[in-house]
């Protein structure tokens, strides 16, 4: 089958795109002797996370339980969750999960670290615990050098806990500023006789400057694989050559000359913009802009002088904000060389546990 | 089981509070001898689709045909499509709908039309068609009332294909404007000899103002089951108490006193904004601010003399549009008066073709 022939709204992976997205940032990464843990939220595919080991990644990262849960039946022992774990339901499965596979959490309060070790000391497990640090993105994380230290002494204390190290979700180009708050908090720690074995970096935008934080050990970038239009657009990461995951729709509708209806709308494509206007880069009329979404109508702009769209005509879609589209569909359709080679399960899509 | 012993992020129903809804609009439309087709993608639980006709609706609306498949597998057999099917995957479906089940579709072009007429007059089908109109809105139908007129008549002489009205989905605070157009496009089509059967309008910011557009047989709100923060805040339709669907969360960090972050994000709550500011209404701290989504984080700013979080918290988000929330979670659980009373699966979840 052609990819061409697939019915519409489709979410489309280019195998051979994804697979030298893998290998260039395995490589870069090597080459600085950086781990890769590859965080599984813009893919949600084991077959996906299977492959990123085999290339050589360390483990992988999730952001909920739910998805460490997919991850584990499908094998995936090593795996780093980059969230606070609250409440007993959920720190009840991060139990069944720990006898499991080697499981690893962070954590950014005393509360937090209350309940792991409430929870692992009565289960008479020992659950490696990162900190996490806000050095800079001001979303979670200890605010200083200092009160990581603090928050890695008192899981050093706790039952059931060991202290592992450090993490952040870093603020963009602001290399510098993420290596000075780790090398501080690193050296913090290591006066202080706490053995910081991982400094975990993450993010695709700045990933391949991960290796000026020479402070850090491992990096968790997500978007690499596919790439989409905030990583083309707004971090001049790559060229739009590199983005693997593309959405391919269709016109339904064009009821006066200045636009047209494709039946991608924000069921398909979210209506994440990421500081970018409009919703998408339209592969085959980049002048056409697709100014508003609704849930299943991508109402596009054709402006004067660009070719009239025509209903029934197929467009190919680069999406805003790739993880959030692989999280509304429930398979994406692998191609190589526009013919369809199979399809796999999105199968920790809406794991928000 | 209490509401309030729900892991987090959940989708909570309140059916006390929903079925009031459905009363309310039912009683409203009757009072005006207005049909109700209420359309299903709001809840897209079919179960609910058939307490909306037990309370008197005369059929449902689909906006793809994989919501209608999921409502015709579960015996319900008068529906209505609001969009256009474009494509021969899409027209081999609905060949195989229109033969189980009374389905109408809508059209705004003669490429839809000749599309429709050469698939159903091949399988030996009438398939009854609606001339989708804009009134306003600026994204599918025909321009003008002579425009539907011309279609209509298009329509009529199709093979395979009867004439059955007019359907649009109006701009809003635009009655005047709606029913002036559309009683224009009725008093063309019935100069020309065209059966008017049906004049099917839409939306619920405006839905207590249906009978202003006198030339409508039928009305097709979505939200009204539910509610939602744009309702409340925009439109001015109902109070917070009127939001039947809420999403509970907890707070997980709170990292600086200016601000905490809550598990439920944009894979949660979504990130579609509807003109507001902010991602949701926090039903026990209405001044916090969920100034930010990231997909498992909501970004919370606590203004000075607000309440201080405390991890662990629970809180309840109305969220900004209810229909975006429900094709993002499996199942809803439904409670009355404080407990859980039973789970309801989504099924026509992610239904984008």
């Amino acid at each position: 089958m052609l990819t061409e022939d697939l019915d519409t709204p489709a979410v489309v992976v280019d195998l051979d795109v994804m697979e030298a997205n893998l290998r260039r940032c395995q490589s870069y990464l090597d080459h600085h002797g950086l781990a890769l843990r590859p965080h599984i939220k813009t893919h949600k595919i084991p077959d996906f996370a299977h492959l990123q080991l085999r290339l050589g990644a360390k483990g992988v990262t999730c952001q909920k339980l739910g998805e460490a849960e997919v991850m584990v039946d499908a094998g995936i022992t090593d795996i780093l969750v980059t969230y606070n774990i609250v409440g007993q339901a959920k720190l009840d499965r991060l139990v069944a999960l720990a006898r499991r596979a080697d499981i690893k959490v962070v954590a950014d309060s005393t509360a937090v670290v209350d309940g792991l070790s409430a929870t692992m000391s009565h289960a008479g497990l020992i659950l490696p615990v990162l900190v996490e640090c806000d050095t800079g993105a001001e979303r979670c994380g200890v605010a200083t050098p200092a009160a990581a230290l603090a928050l890695g002494e008192a899981i050093d204390r706790a039952p059931g806990l060991t202290f592992r190290g450090l993490m952040t979700y870093p603020p963009r180009n602001a290399t510098a500023k993420v290596q000075a708050w780790l090398a501080e908090a690193v050296d913090l720690a290591g006066r202080a006789g706490l053995d910081v074995a991982v400094v975990s970096n993450g993010g695709t935008p700045d990933l391949f400057h991960a290796h000026e934080v020479t402070a850090a050990t491992e990096h968790r970038p997500g978007t690499y694989i596919y790439s989409d239009r905030s990583q083309v657009e707004i971090n001049q990461l790559g060229t739009w050559d590199d983005c693997a995951l593309r959405v391919h729709a269709t016109v339904v509708s064009h009821a006066a000359a200045d636009r047209c209806v494709i039946d991608a709308g924000s069921k398909s494509l979210s209506s994440d913009l990421l500081g970018l206007r409009h919703h998408g880069h339209i592969v085959e009329h980049p002048d056409w802009e697709i100014r508003s979404l609704s849930e299943e109508h991508g109402q596009v702009h054709v402006p004067p002088g660009a070719a009239a769209p025509r209903v029934g005509e197929r467009v190919t879609v680069i999406p805003n904000h790739v993880c959030v589209v692989t999280n509304l569909t429930d398979r994406i359709t692998a191609v190589r060389k526009g013919r369809v080679e199979t399809f796999f399960a999105v199968s920790a899509r809406g794991k928000v546990r």
